[in-house]
């Protein structure tokens, strides 16, 4: 179903994920465009980034963002076009990063928006990636929580995801030595070819632990977390005196409900903590980085402008078809940043 | 038995431990007084402190610290006198803190030593706790790691212990709300009522969650962690957004042999890590923070002057009483800074 003029076509979180979500967790809906009012802007998704995070915003547990109701329309980055504007600062046809949600039309104040000009434009879907949250996430956990040193060895799990693709090859700028963890050899391969890790073991294959060992020779002196559970496992005892964990995620955990069996092994991580004297720590990009978006977003585009990234984008066709790619961006299904294109840059239907 | 002068009692590491230390792990040896080569000092013992980290050295499990080998004098911080000396930066009746270890005479070459001058030779013992790496260990977590700013609430754990007592103390000077954990209800009076604490509850007694929450009703912003367990079992659902932990110890664990059972509690603190972007970091005071302890000894040396702190020594005679009462310290049997009197400041027998 095409994006129109008059529909805004939305989809709702229609109830609460126990375990790893299902379709029947979301509904689409239909209601009329809004009007926007005095000083909002209506815009048009373009571009709908789908993020693991998001999977945390399902439940109403205690989390570092608000839940969404039940009901409310899904939360989202979004790139889009301004199709009317009662606001001084944008006119119809600007290229906005908005919050949009996964729906094809929204109001704003403004506020919120992110204006795209310059190179950017010709690409703008890199907004919610390189040059976005993305990009944004992998460049501050890596850099300022990891300091990586030129000769140091730094694993990555999620290697051919959306931040973990970012992060290694950051890393490899940086001079350091970048291990790699992927799910499937297609993935492991791309990683070595295409993005220039040094490695890239596929936790899918054989024993990761001693696969770990045998390409971690030095040790593991910064390992950037996104994943949690067994890769987590077979990462800590490798790591380095003086190590350092970024966490950004943990989507392994995301669809669990209770504390796994046992063995308790608490006691075995803070040990660790202790004798290599680990410094961990967790972070959410825009309420601890926010204020550095700016630097970040300097340096980003110079190093895009010199082509020194590789960012591979796993774009799926049509808002109805959000939740099916969501649920199978947590199964690990995704090869790279997934984005849904709601829409071209011209509207169709009636 | 004394300290004489020509014979050098000390006590080996016997065996290792398989769980909690008995006294069997430990000997007690004799041997001649050995005598000083070229450029060397033989010290004589006055002060031996004991500390739970020495636990980790009896073992032969990968440390941060190299175990002490089975047959070997057991390793210590110690206050000493200089008997000879062949080092021209020394004379007899010089006050040193040395790394002498659980006997009478040691030899060095000078490289280890820290002269004692000025007021801590009133008290020198004070140079292995308050002015030692008791107080440098709580300063340098508490401030560098911790750092607590006014009116944040920071817990402590072993609220009476040396490091414990030293910590919650400097919190209080840096304006903080202070709430210690101990184990018994005259700890906690103690605490409270002489230490300046603002509570101090008894992990004993009662549901130790319950009354953490009773009295951290704004969460917990630092937690000075030295026990790991079940305090830091409670603590961690009360630790704030942007909480830090400093991890200088984990006593409860130390006699442990394997992972305790399930269910596995491992992923809760991840998710803790994330959720609340904690900090969490373990340090060695002198590998991490040797290079700073000119800049901890002036201000802690002026704020002793200033008669700022109450610092308690449980202090028992006799080097023989060193294993025992080492034992009882690992279960919480002390109440204060453990030390040895090995001697007077005067040699008695022949």
């Amino acid at each position: 179903m095409p994006q129109d003029k008059q529909t805004n076509r939305r989809i709702v979180l229609a109830s609460r994920p126990h375990g790893a979500p299902t379709e029947a967790n979301f509904r689409l809906e239909s209601q009329h465009v809004p009007t926007p009012g005095k000083g909002q802007i209506l815009l048009r998704t373009i571009w709908l980034s789908l993020d693991p995070y998001m999977r945390g915003r399902m439940s109403d547990a205690p989390s570092y963002v608000p839940p969404i109701a039940v009901n409310d329309v899904m939360g989202a980055g979004t790139v889009a076009i301004v199709e009317q504007s009662n606001h001084e600062d944008y006119q119809p046809g600007d290229w906005v990063v908005s919050q949009s949600g996964w729906q094809d039309f929204a109001l704003s104040d403004g506020k919120d928006l992110f204006k795209l000009s310059g190179p950017v434009l010709k690409h703008p879907s890199w907004a919610l990636g390189m040059l976005g949250m993305t990009g944004f996430t992998a460049y501050m956990g890596l850099l300022d929580i990891g300091n990586p040193q030129p000769g140091e060895t730094v694993v990555v799990a999620a290697a051919t995801g959306a931040v973990g693709s970012m992060v290694g090859q950051i890393a490899k700028l940086k001079g350091c030595y970048v291990v790699g963890i992927a799910g499937g050899e297609e993935k492991c391969r791309y990683a070595e070819d295409v993005l220039g890790f040094d490695r890239c073991l596929n936790h899918r294959s054989g024993d990761l632990s001693e696969s770990l060992k045998r390409y971690c020779r030095d040790g593991i002196d910064v390992y950037f977390e996104s994943v949690g559970g067994p890769v987590f496992d077979a990462v800590l005892p490798l790591m380095n005196t003086k190590g350092r964990i970024p966490v950004c995620g943990l989507i392994a955990d995301y669809n669990s409900k209770d504390a796994p069996e046992g063995p308790n092994r608490l006691p075995l991580f803070q040990s660790a903590i202790l004798r290599k004297r680990l410094h961990v720590q967790g972070f959410i990009i825009n309420q601890d980085y926010g204020h550095r978006f700016n630097e970040f977003f300097q340096q980003m585009s110079q190093w895009v402008a010199e082509d020194r990234f590789v960012f591979r984008e796993d774009i799926v066709e049509g808002l109805d078809n959000a939740p099916e790619t969501f649920i199978g961006m947590l199964e690990g299904k995704n090869f790279g940043k997934v984005l849904i294109k709601v829409a071209g840059d011209t509207p169709t239907g009636a």
